[in-house]
Formats: structure tokens, sequence, C-alpha cells
């Protein structure tokens, strides 16, 4: 029999109604003369209440054997009931069993026996179907689709680039290489050369949501080796452009997600605050100004990246989202421009959550020879860029954009603990399977 | 200056206001006493008036030098004017060059002068910005865009699956290998077992959009090593559900092209017909009556595949988008399901467009131990799926779906000769780069 309804679409007025559900037997209960199954879809839980005396034999014999966690299908009277969870229960007719599960599960689905994140992914197929962790990806996909709709009505198209590439984005840094017929190419870590080349191209406002590779050994809770990025990047635009669009995307992502994951959120018990645009804005030296007073930053001098523990600090401090501005030129990414007025800071950017960075950007250098500039002042060999090179001598705008970590924007809104928790099937440095 | 109007949303009734554009110098004539500036943006052509009498001598003197292509902002007044192409002109106050272009071009965008393919393909950043070209990717991003609203008002989830996998799809058929930190590891030729596993995890209608990667040898029209796939599933679903969503995400596409990108299509000289549904079901068994018609298929017997050839003639011979239904076991994937009354029979479908193959599907096997056999006949290791067979014993229920080609489904919209053409940076036998 084909569903009717998904249980949330069931409602105490429709007493009466006949609908056929599908769904898994998340519990069964059996009080001799009267049974409970539970049975769970996508979208929530539904209680088979069984009168056996009210009930056809041939219905509550199929309770018999009928393991947790097969698939059925049941056909049933809705029954408004005020004591029920959802305020009605349901009267089988005919219950039909499609598959049944062997015992012992490898893993718990209900949540109430709790596991370790290894194993959890282990048997993810199971772990996904506790209804907590099938909330964060119903509100990861709601997320994505957000962005989506956000940047197409700020006219970006979407595009779609490469993943197999001949070069390294930033020089040789962290790349899978991949036997590609008889040649050596690399899985890409970053669609930033070919997204500045459709700027060359005219595309003018451009985005795209796809993988991006990077064979770094971290053992974190925030990295993954293969991740989920949010590129954009936008021709006549600067890097305020670029930080403004980033800060209402959030913002639109956020409100999007509170008003039509509303179950979900309460489900993972999240009070979704939407954050305020503007974000405010922290020059990079204000921001190592802040550092200088936790003394486990002691050695944290003007010129180097954020440590982990610098950024804990600083998101302590600020308490929201906020971006780092003004960096020093030398370590950020050729691509970005350094400021006019003092060539050793940069229209470089990072959009920090309290907990993490979370999206990186710049204004970049669209003029030719100062980006080759850029590459020797970073022993880079223009030669291996050439392909890029040339989108940058026939009319290149001015433009700025930013990547935003998929993953990390899921794990810091539902404030997940680990960032494997934000994918369905992670790979990091020990994890290839499932 | 900030841009403040594209190219289309300038209109004659604007008269005497001033506008900023951005954009690509398409063409300087020179009259003497007056010239014209042609500016290019993404969405069009703009006539930049200049009768020199009438405007500042500082501007006129941006024109020396000006190369084509270069990137211009201008300042200008707008006149209605009906001789002008686009029912109106602009009267510059400012010119400012932004991005002065190097000659010769290595390509023409203007498409006066034609180019190869590969010629083209080798300047992709200039080939692109003929109005031609940047048609077909205005158009592909509300294809795509128009592929997820429909499926996601059908109730289906935007999931992403790992392109990194340790195990071979179908079985070690041509797939690029990568090194893993110190492990082999393969490029995903199809999301197909992952979207599989997650009808176990009770996420019920799932669709992806992303990068698959095949290490075929084909030097065709139609073939691509990294291509676009729009991949579904469905549970509780049958293969004459699958086909159904298939048919109606067709036409919803068709529809929504048709409707938003006018412009675009007229360029490209399409008269874009949307195709009616329900499309035409043949069974295989029809199809090799047809095609016997044709004596350069003399030599295909019952329980070959179809040839090229083969698929050309029977497109010929039907004319419209139809599905190929009931085909011989032995020739399709072991996650097909056989049928019932039939089992030398499955219910895997191709949909075709008269050109050729633009997707693949089926009803899928969800008893495990079926599976099982149907690794076994195929000369599979069972061991080496137990991943993905582990998701089919602890309550998998009946599910179907199909697998895409985005390039394909654009290139047959649109007419284009080659797939390439579908893509912005192809990647093939010989090509790596850019």
């Amino acid at each position: 029999m084909k569903r009717t309804h998904y249980s949330k679409d069931i409602k105490p007025e429709m007493n009466g109604d006949t609908v056929v559900i599908n769904g898994w037997v998340h519990e069964i209960r059996d009080f001799g003369g009267l049974a409970f199954l539970i049975v769970r879809d996508r979208e929530g839980l539904m209680q088979v209440t069984m009168p056996k005396k009210k009930v056809p034999k041939e219905v509550v014999d199929k309770l018999k054997g009928l393991s947790r966690e097969s698939v059925v299908s049941v056909t049933a009277a809705v029954k408004a009931e005020a004591k029920a969870p959802s305020g009605f229960e349901l009267i089988p007719s005919c219950i039909e069993v499609l598959s049944l599960a062997d015992s012992p599960l490898p893993l718990d689905p209900t949540g109430k026996v709790p596991a370790e994140l290894d194993t959890r992914l282990d048997a993810r197929f199971i772990d996904i179907r506790s209804p907590e962790v099938t909330a964060v990806f119903i509100i990861r996909s709601n997320m994505i689709k957000a962005v989506r709709d956000y940047l197409c009505s700020q006219g970006c198209l979407e595009i779609a680039t490469p993943k197999i590439v001949a070069t390294a984005t930033e020089g040789g840094t962290a790349l899978f290489p991949i036997s590609y017929f008889e040649r050596e190419a690399f899985l890409n870590q970053s669609p930033q050369l070919y997204k500045q080349m459709m700027m060359a191209a005219g595309m003018d406002r451009v985005y795209e949501i796809g993988p991006i590779f990077r064979a770094e050994e971290h053992a974190t809770r925030k990295h993954l080796n293969e991740a989920t990025s949010i590129d954009v990047e936008l021709s006549f635009a600067t890097h305020e452009d670029a930080m403004e669009l980033l800060e209402n995307t959030i913002a639109y992502v956020y409100q999007y997600v509170k008003d039509n994951c509303e179950k979900q959120l309460k489900l993972l018990n999240i009070d979704l605050q939407v954050p305020k645009t503007p974000f405010k804005r922290l020059k990079y030296k204000e921001a190592m100004d802040i550092i200088k007073n936790d003394p486990e930053c002691a050695e944290l001098d003007y010129g180097d990246d954020l440590t982990t523990q610098a950024e804990n600090y600083l998101g302590q401090a600020i308490g929201e989202h906020y971006f780092i501005v003004d960096w020093p030129t030398g370590i950020r990414a050729f691509y970005s421009q350094s400021c006019d007025s003092d060539p050793s800071v940069c229209k470089a950017f990072d959009l920090m959550h309290p907990r993490m960075e979370l999206s990186s950007g710049a204004q970049r250098e669209h003029r030719h020879d100062e980006l080759v500039m850029n590459l020797e002042a970073r022993d880079l060999n223009p030669e291996s860029f050439k392909f890029y090179l040339d989108a940058f001598r026939f009319g290149m705008p001015p433009h700025a954009g930013w990547g935003l970590g998929a993953e990390r924007l899921l794990q810091t809104m539902l404030n997940l603990n680990n960032v494997r928790e934000a994918v369905l099937f992670p790979r990091d440095r020990v994890r290839l399977t499932p």
C-alpha cells in the first residue's frame, strides 16, 4: 500500500480517516491485551495502538517475531486521543512487514544507549535514524537551500568548477595526488583560481557549493579532509562588499532555519538566535592587543597567524560573530590585494564565530603584474600558474570573494561538538569508510 | 563608481537618468566627430554614444589607447533613442578604465572570428565572454536551480556524499586512484551506494547534485571524465514512481528555462518545446524489434547493450523523450531488482533523448540475500561491499531512484554539438587544463 501521510501530516482533526504510514519499528510495548507499536518516519514518531480484541487477529499476529527497526507499512484509522504524544493514535487494519531487521542491532537508534562517535560513524546508516541525528541533516539541507536562495536573490549564478586539476591552488600544500590516465593530477583544495577566472569571463557574480579536498594531517574536532565549501566571487566589488554579502548570508540562513526547522531545533534543544548585522569589524592589530591579555598566547607576535587558543580567547572576549580585517600581507594568500596606503597590510578578512573561523575572503589582486610579484614574493613559480595568470591579461575587473565552510556553519549553528557530526560520511586522517 | 544598473535593467523610460555601468569594451567605432563604445556586461550590450563636441574632452581622451576587451566603468545619462539596438543610448560624463586588455586577444569574444572548440577551451575565460556562451551558462545555472526547486517541492532532502571512497561502486571499472595518506583510495564514480544507504538511514527521499569521476577512455562528443550527476533516491517507491518523478522533473526544468531564460534562448536561436508527460515507455524487447530494421545494427541481439548507432536509430524513430524499460537482468547493475514474474527481466529503465541516453534508474534490490546473490552472479566479492550490505540487514525499505547527467540534459536542451560546451572547464582523456 502506498503511503498517504508522513507522521507530521496526521492531525487529531483527521479522526476517523484511514491513512497508510511507512516507517521503522521504533519500539514495541506489549501489555497482553493491549500493545503499542511506535513507528518512526523521517518526520517523527507515531503511536499505533492495538487493543487486541478490537483489531483483526492477523494484524495482532504480525507482532510475533517483529523485531525492532524492521520496516513496516501500516493501514490504520486515525483516532483523536489527547493522551497520545501527538494528540492521536492509529488503530491498524493491516500491517505489512517490508523488511525484517536482524538482531542485535549494531547501534541503538532510540538514543537510550549512548555510543561513541566512532561507533556511530561505523554504523552511520542506523545512527542517522535517531531523530536528533535526522534533525541535523534536515537542517543541513535547509541551510544549504537558504544559502542558495539568498545568493541567487543577490544576482549570483551557480557554477561548477573542476575537482581534478593539474596545479595546486596555493602551491603544493597538502594535496591528494590522483593518477589521471598516464599523468599525475590533484584533487582541488579550493575553487579559488577557477572562480576568479570566471570574473575574467564576465560571469560577474558567481557561487559554487561543492567538495574541497585537503590532505592535512589534522585530527581535530573542526577539520575534515573532504569538506563542503560555499564559494562566492563578485566582480566590481571590494572586500567590504564581500563582507556585507557574507554577513547578510549568515543572518538570512539563521532566520530561514529558525522559521523552517522549528521542530528539529526543538528536538536538538537549540534556541537559535539570529546574529545581528553588521558584524563587528576587528582589525588584526586590535585582535592581537586583546589576545596579549591571555598568558597562554604570550608567544604570539604581530605577523603570526592566530592559534586555536588565540581564536578561543578572542571568541570569548567578543561573544558573537565578528570579522578580523586588515591582516598582515605576509600571512595571507598571494591573491589578496594589499592596501594602497600601507602594502604591509592587505584587504583580507576572516569571519569568526566565537568557537572558530568560518570563512576567509579578500579583495583580490586583479592587476597582472602585481599578482606575479605576489607569487614571486612567496617563492611560487608564475610559470605553474600560467593558465590562471593569463586570465588577468585581457581585461580583469576588480573583484572580491570568500569561501565559507558549510560543515562549520552547521556545527556552530547547532552547537555540535565535532564537525564530523555535520557530515553524513566524514573523511579524515584515519576514516575512509563507510 | 559603483554600478547602478546591469544592461538589462536600463529602459528608454529612464531618459535623463544618470547610471553607472561596468563591463568590457566589446567594440569601438570612431567616426571622427562621433564615436561609439559598445560595452558588454553579463546581461547584454550597451551603446555609449560620444558626440565629441558635447562630451567632456577628458572623457573623449579615454578612447585613446583603449583596447578591446578592457574593463571600464562608465557614468552616463540615459537617452531614449529609437534607432539604438536597445532603444536607448548612453551619453558619458565619466569613463574609468579599470583594467587595460593586452592585444592581440587569444580569441575573439564577439564571435565574428569562429574558433575550434579546443582553441576556445584553451582560452575559456575569453570564450565565455561571447554572449552566446554566457547564455549557455546562465541557462545552466537556471536549469540546476529548477531541478533543485522541483525535487525540494517533492519532499527530497539534499545530501552530500563522499567523493573519496575505499571501494568501487560497480566493482573496479574505470576508477581514478588517489593516494590517501598511506592508503589507496578512489574517486567515486557515482553516489549510488551512499544514496541507497541513506534509504536505510530513514532519509526517505534524497537528492544530490555533484561531481562524478569516470576513468573511461572515451573520446566522444557525449562523454566527460568529470561530470555533474543529478542523483535521486526514493524510499517506499517503485521504478514507476521514480520514472514519474524523472519525467516531471524534465518537464518542469524545460518550462522553467523557457519562462526564465527567454533572452538567452533567443540568442541561441532555440525554440524550446516543453516535452509532454508521461513519456513513452518502450520495452527493451520492443526497442530491439525497431533497431532490427537498421542494417547497421544487424549484429545486435537480445541481451546486448545498445550501441550509439542503435540509440541514434531508435531516437530518430521515436523523435521525443522516451523510456526504455524491462531490461535483461544480465546487462544491468547488480543493485537492480529483477521482476518477480520473470527474473531474466529487471525493473531498470533508461531515459532517452532522441540524441542520447540522459538517465539510468531502477527499482533497487532491497533484500539482503538477493543482493548478495546478484553480486555473486556478477563475480563481485560481497566482502568488498560489506559497508554497503550491512545497511540491508537492519531494516531497508523498498526503494528506487535514478542518476541524470546534468551536462547531457543541458546539451540536449540547447542542442549543443559537444558535451564539452556544457561545462566551464571540461576534463577528458587529454584535457586537464585550464
